[in-house]
């Protein structure tokens, strides 16, 4: 048995690879782990990409479990949720057969805020006997960079990958760029002097792209955000943030 | 005219993306920007999938001018190297006639210690008119990391992205993963603590991944660097680096 833990990119379908394609025209079973509440549209990017690139796959679905967010402890929390979420994947697991090819669909980048990796690691721990294999895909922070025609890094520089509940504490040290993902709470606004270049449902329909200094284009952002949010029903956005010139 | 910056990934030809194919399919010209020493292997990459996937196009290739690796300021000596990068750019879009497209074959991502994007904004700035886009690519960061089965950053942590010569430094701040590129020194045996995952010639030919302790294999990386390098006459490797538990 053999797994594969594939990244498709973060919302474009033509993010995805030549090496995922070829992965999933040969899976026997593809995976989709989805949250109860997940977003229609973020499953049908998977379910359009299975649909066209692993015809032959019977496709086996589970339901991530929440993560309790009331938990004191963010680890413990987490640990907890892995935990109920390897029973999971072990069950979905169950479903491939002696010699079989399974491959789970990841969003954006595997390495990237994902959890499959340590999840099916986990599972693996437990006994499970399969080989592993990943397949990298466009992060969410490519695609931005992307959308923004810039680099993520300065000339012989450093950029931070960081969650909005890091960058709340303060611009993290020795780093003149900061990729923020997973914030809820715009703790850009704390910055006031920084260029920030801020992309939501990048690669999608409905894509928002706002660049400037955050003193002039903070709330906009804000207001952007709340609107669409409102709007969709749910929200992706990250930045990327530069230091203010001395 | 319209200039495309195409990623193309960062050694196996597998990890470019649809969309990559798509646009070289397209293209008028490719355009390849190549250092008088740079190793023959990394060529051959960029040819071949230009000959692949873009065999209607002309090949357009200029001569990167070497960094001056003298000069005192490192920033100044970029820029100059810009400068003289630019004047060879904008000489190769000369080759692009009206309404045509051209490509820019990157390694890795380019929002990643590329200049590209940076060069072409000075040739733009200058006063030529063109449309730029930008396409994506795996980094060889991405690529490390599926190869080592292992994500960037840890549960809600951050990942600060450097080069060798920043991590003599010391560890960055606030981060507990680190990945560093450009790193000709070792300089992960300043942390003998530290977890490493270890990468050169990822996605290629002689490909070479060894992980543990620095402790433990610090001296092993370091021998078989050297090896490499030596019968290779080039190499490319980076690393991801953990904290040690406390
Ligand atoms: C759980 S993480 C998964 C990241 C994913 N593995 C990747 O490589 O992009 C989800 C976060 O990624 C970012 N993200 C993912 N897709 C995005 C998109 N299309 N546009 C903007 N941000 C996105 C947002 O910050 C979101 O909160
Ligand atoms: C000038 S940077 C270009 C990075 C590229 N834009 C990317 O996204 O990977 C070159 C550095 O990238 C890393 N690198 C590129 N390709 C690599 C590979 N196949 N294996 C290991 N490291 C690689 C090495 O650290 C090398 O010194």
């Amino acid at each position: 048995m053999r797994v594969e833990v594939v990244g498709i990119g973060a919302g474009d379908p033509d993010d995805i690879t030549v090496r995922a394609v070829s992965v999933l025209g040969r899976a026997d079973v593809v995976f989709l782990l989805d949250k109860a509440d997940a977003a229609g549209e973020l499953m049908a990017l998977r379910e359009d990409l299975a649909a066209r690139y692993a015809p032959q796959a019977r496709v086996v679905r589970g339901a991530d479990p929440d993560r309790d967010r009331v938990s004191p402890g963010y680890t413990a929390a987490v640990d907890d949720w892995r935990a109920r979420r390897a029973d999971v994947c072990a069950e979905m697991l169950g479903e491939l057969g002696e010699g079989e090819t399974g491959a789970f669909l990841v969003w954006g980048d595997p390495s990237l805020y994902d959890s499959v990796i340590a999840v099916l690691e986990d599972v693996r721990s437990r006994g499970a006997c399969f080989e592993l294999g990943v397949v990298p895909g466009i992060s969410s922070i490519s695609a931005l960079a992307a959308r923004h025609r810039t680099t993520l890094n300065q000339v012989g520089g450093a950029v931070q990958i960081t969650t909005g509940r890091r960058l709340a504490q303060g611009w993290p040290d020795g780093a003149e760029d900061v990729v923020v993902m997973l914030d809820a709470r715009c703790a850009f606004l704390n910055f006031p002097d920084a260029e920030i270049r801020w992309g939501a449902y990048v690669g999608m329909p409905g894509e928002i792209l706002i660049a400037g200094r955050v003193s002039e284009v903070g709330a906009d952002i804000q207001r952007a955000r709340e609107r669409a949010r409102e709007a969709n029903g749910w929200i992706m956005d990250s930045y990327l943030m530069r230091k203010p010139a001395r």
